[in-house]
């Protein structure tokens, strides 16, 4: 039996992320079976797999000349999309672990909205006995429906919502009203009381929430966004805020992050501000995620989650 | 075919809840194909079921000699349980309308601790990324497995909670738990992050959350408590709550209700006061309850939703 060569795997992250998955990663290797060594300062010539977390820390993909694939340990991959060095196989991540928290915090918020606890939970006082109507009387209408909007829209439609869900291509999905493309919109929005966004950011999907579909749902109608900041346009979302077509916004992604403490949402009465941890990737699951990805690259197999750079996502 | 005699249903109630609900039930009962004369002030002789909510609007039940049924149109019935006079079967209301709003309710509360949502509801300044477990590793605990604690269990396992529950008699419920009678009281608890108190008040409930019971769940557990406020010490919940054992209570039912403006729970600042929403009855759902348990009587058939005296609930 020859011995078999080791891998080469450039992890490249933040230190702190670093020090956390490093660990997860060598041990999901092993246990995939695959000898690897797994470091942020190989020389690019050695690397045949870039694990990376898609923040500008590489900059230039061309000076891996062996890299097979960059595998992101983040679900949105939209920062790097148009680096044009980058030209290998992309997977972003897809995270049973990540999948489970969004739509522990989707349901958390969307349930919170539906039966108005805001207002007990910011003053005890008074014993205004305001029922709410029952889910199955609120139309809840989800933007995306891939990996995580499609796992929300389940859940929520399994509380009894009446949800709707829309994409870009048609999907059929047990339990929710589908709508898709520019000509579904208007109807998944159309009424709605709750509206998730859970979109990649595209040059179709950006402002996606403006102005004009601003004024599509309920009024009074919630809006909670932990997508991507850029499928809001912000001065649309005041202003409908403002005049009462909507009854508030619960926010978890930015156009700028940290979102800047002199921004208008941060004292807008209407704005609840969540610091991108609707869902964060998840060490143990995605590690093992990462493992397989390196493991079908060895075998010759297709790789998992790869982006359609034609698509946008 | 000889002409089919009316019954006469006496309906006491607040005169808001009468208007809201009259109707209701006389259109559930001519569904049901009973012939009935509803109305809140027959003669007490002539009365051949009283449909009441029980806060005491009838104390002396012997003045009905033909009544065959008390029917309550709320799910409580603690307040007339122990009335001498009403020795006739008396129905609690089980509607699956309430069921489902109290699930909704509960698992909206939970998920809400669960990703620790109100920091960020009570202020948007700062940029503090904590993510919670995943809710599969949160053991939640309910207390009381009945017609509402146990859809809530069974709605708070299928988002993926590990559940414990514990009732007075021994409960097999797929994906919860179980634990039964004073013994299993302590494994229920311990170790317990979030626990739900949906049992009814009798002797062996009434303080069963007290200084004791209360050391037992992990170190700032929350607590809520949309049964009966009679199940928690409130002396014991505060000096819990200021001593750290417990991180929040949310709170929807009180001793005295409504909840006197200078009680402790209203300023303390770890307390969450609701107003007795946490579900309250439909009228549809739960006036087709009522028109089946006629129904049932007149066709000789045993009523639904019996209270057990003995067990007292
Ligand atoms: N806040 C956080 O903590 C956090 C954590 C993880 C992810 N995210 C964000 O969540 C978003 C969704 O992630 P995911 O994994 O679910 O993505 P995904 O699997 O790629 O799904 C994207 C969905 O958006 C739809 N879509 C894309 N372009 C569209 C268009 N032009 N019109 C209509 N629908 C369109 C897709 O339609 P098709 O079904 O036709 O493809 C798909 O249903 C991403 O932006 C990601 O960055 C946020
Ligand atoms: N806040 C609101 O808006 C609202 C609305 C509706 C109802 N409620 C309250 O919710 C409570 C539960 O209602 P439900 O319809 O679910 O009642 P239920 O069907 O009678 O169930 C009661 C549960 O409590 C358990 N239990 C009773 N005594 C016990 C004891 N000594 N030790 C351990 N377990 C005990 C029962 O055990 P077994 O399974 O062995 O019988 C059962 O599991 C009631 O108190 C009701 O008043 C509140």
């Amino acid at each position: 039996m020859s011995a078999r060569r080791h891998v080469n795997v450039l992890f490249s992250a933040p230190k702190a992320t670093y020090e956390e998955f490093h660990p997860a990663i060598c041990a999901a290797l092993q246990a995939a079976g695959v000898p690897a060594r797994v470091a942020g300062d190989l020389a690019p010539e050695e690397v045949d797999y870039i694990v990376f977390t898609p923040n500008d820390l590489i900059s230039d993909f061309s000076v891996f000349p062996r890299a097979r694939a960059a595998l992101s340990i983040w679900a949105g991959v939209d920062k790097v999309l148009h680096n044009p060095t980058l030209t290998m196989p992309l997977a972003r991540m897809v995270d049973p672990g990540q999948r489970e928290g969004m739509v522990e915090f989707v349901t958390a918020h969307v349930l919170r909205h539906h039966i108005g606890m805001d207002r007990h939970i910011l003053s005890s006082s008074g014993w205004d006995q305001v029922a709410p109507k029952l889910a199955r009387h609120r139309k809840v209408t989800m933007l995306g429906l891939g990996e995580l909007g499609g796992a929300c829209a389940q859940a929520l439609s399994a509380l009894n919502f009446y949800v709707h869900g829309w994409s870009r291509r048609p999907r059929a999905l047990e339990g929710i009203t589908c709508h898709a493309g520019p000509d579904g919109l208007e109807a998944a929005l159309a009424g709605a009381e709750i509206i998730i966004c859970l979109l990649p950011t595209t040059p179709e999907t950006e402002n996606v929430l403006n102005a004009h579909t601003l004024s599509l749902p309920a009024a009074g109608a919630v809006v909670i966004n932990p997508g991507r900041g850029a499928l809001i346009d912000d001065a649309a979302l005041i202003a409908a805020l403002d005049s009462g077509a909507l009854g508030h916004a619960t926010l978890d992604t930015f156009r700028v992050e940290p979102l800047p403490e002199d921004h208008p949402f941060r004292a807008h009465p209407k704005v609840t501000v969540s610091p991108h941890v609707a869902s964060l990737v998840r060490v143990d699951t995605s590690a093992a995620v990462i493992a397989e990805n390196i493991r079908r690259g060895e075998a010759g197999e297709a790789f998992l989650h790869l982006v359609n750079r034609q698509a946008g996502y």
